[in-house]
């Protein structure tokens, strides 16, 4: 979706598109190819967007100035492999994917993982960048005026990927702080989750939508999930700042307006258990449950090698008892900013 | 509305509760009197929240243990000299009124007002205090979980009334930056009226509530609103970290989700005049023209000072124009997060 809605951005910039798709997406390029609608976006793409299968990837790469991955953080690994060989120093990459690593030792940022994914020689030759920032798909490809952070490790490149993709509508800065706007783009998944328990509780106790909610409830959850992102980015090594800015506040706030992420945390706030609410989402990709995992394992090493203090993240904590040890909705409200 | 909301946590605390209402609040009281139910927020009041007309402002003052003011900021002047004979040492006093005075030389956060106003002996001796915080009263009424900052340059003040007023539903914390709490609980009303331009904006295009919308734009002003806060917090001497916490993010959020602020802001999205969205709120209190005056005075001259950074509020600034000056809404989203 996002892969998509980030072509009219660069076709209106007067650029020639390629636009991908994996083996998952072959409906969606058939359908482009003979009708040059998107089926998910609900939107007729501009003809300088050419849709390719993926065993037409040779043929989109030739000439191409630069890469932009959008596959489902999954992917990643697979993505990198195809991608490999069309990889140069001069043809900068960026990706839309959102994620986080966890090899038993380290928390890597996707773009750091897919750069350690590269053959050796280019390995070292190339800074992969990525796209953060509040920025539904379905806006975007309607030139909603939207607001994102290219961030990498490389400032050069990111100068140009800015360049190539800004038009009047869609406003680009650029970070190096790579750790920082990566982490806060993947835990706002998990954060946004919980900041719609509040409209399941509201619900189960026989409230009205539109009648007086829990929005008390849900903007001390905001609050409590902003401290703990800047907690995390700072144990990694990144800058606070990020988490108040686009990729930290901004990308939790349109999070929590829609989507998959509040639709499943509003069932489990309703008091549905677990396997309850899974089966209700109806195979829907719930990426709060991959980051949940992976930020488990990652801060209990964390916090055992000191880099995160006692109780540094009690909300946290309490997501992952929910949707990893099935545990029943409670939010430790008094632990909260510090207890 | 928030007074009478806060007698509920102090009932069910234990407290006697004397809720004293001023000239413009004979109605409430009397059907309080007559009912025991408050005609506003609907809600039946406990048997010890005892009504009192300011006529009798006197016996309601009697014996009490602390005193808390939750008059409109216009009244504080009024209010402060009401309760100035009744103000002593070891009776805490503190305030649940939003806003910020300009004098012309400095900005003033309105517990510093009180004391100010106070007789020159007991201004010495005396630190009133302000609950800050994402807290919509009719939620606190019914018993909503919430969480609020007792903010205060008294630390053993804050502790007493923190301990006095924490229920397992309403959950206290205390900070003694009182100039970063109140300061952002004056600015949100500025703010959540820029959050909703999106919504009038998104409709004045056509769009129908529900449908794609415009929460990419909502939700870069968002964190732009939050970045500013932090400066004018900072430039104010306040700590940065308030803005992230309960009173700058929180109660940002929770005003974002309805109210009077986000009604007339997606008026002025709408495309309408200052004077035609003034119009169509029938007389209703605008707090966010207020503190927008309020700080278009106070940033000049700190700019002048050096206190603030050239364009270091393009989003305030842009709201001055747009509720001062009648200059019609164009975010410069460009202008963001350094440009």
């Amino acid at each position: 979706m996002m892969g998509s809605a980030l072509c009219v951005p660069l076709a209106d910039g007067g650029h020639d598109v390629r636009l991908v798709g994996t083996h998952l997406d072959e409906a969606i390029i058939a359908e482009l190819k003979r009708t040059g609608t998107h089926p998910k976006l609900d939107v007729r793409l501009a003809e300088s967007i050419k849709p390719y299968g993926i065993d037409e990837l040779g043929a989109a790469m030739d000439g191409a100035e630069v890469i932009a991955l959008g596959v489902s953080s999954a992917g990643i690994g697979w993505a990198t492999e195809r991608i490999a060989p069309h990889v140069r120093a001069d043809r900068p990459l960026f990706m839309i994917t959102k994620g986080l690593d966890w090899d038993g030792h380290r928390l890597r940022v996707l773009p750091d993982v897919v750069r350690d994914g590269l053959p050796a020689p280019m390995r070292d030759r190339v800074q992969p960048a990525a796209v953060a920032g509040p920025c539904i798909a379905g806006e975007l490809a309607r030139r909603v005026p939207s607001c994102v952070v290219v961030a990498g490790r490389d400032a050069a490149v990111l100068k140009r990927i800015a360049a190539l993709i800004r038009t009047d509508y869609y406003h680009v800065w650029t970070s190096t702080d790579v750790v920082g706007c990566e982490t806060c783009a993947a835990l706002k998944n998990a954060y946004a989750m919980a900041i719609a328990f509040g409209e399941g509780m509201h619900e189960q106790r026989g409230g009205a939508a539109g009648s007086v909610a829990m929005h008390n409830l849900e903007s001390a959850i905001f609050a409590q999930s902003v401290v703990e992102m800047g907690r995390i980015v700072a144990a990694l090594g990144g800058a606070v700042d990020t988490a108040v800015a686009l990729a930290g506040v901004g990308d939790l706030d349109v999070t929590t307006n829609g989507g998959r992420t509040g639709r499943f945390g509003r069932l489990l706030g309703l008091g549905l258990s677990l396997v309850e609410a899974v089966a209700r989402m109806e195979g829907a990709t719930l990426e709060c449950l991959e980051i949940i995992a992976v930020m488990r394992a990652a801060t209990m090493a964390m916090a055992q090698r000191g880099e995160l203090g006692a109780d540094a993240l009690p909300l946290l904590d309490h997501l992952a008892e929910v949707v990893l040890d099935g545990a029943p909705v409670a939010v430790p409200l008094g632990r909260f900013f510090g207890g």
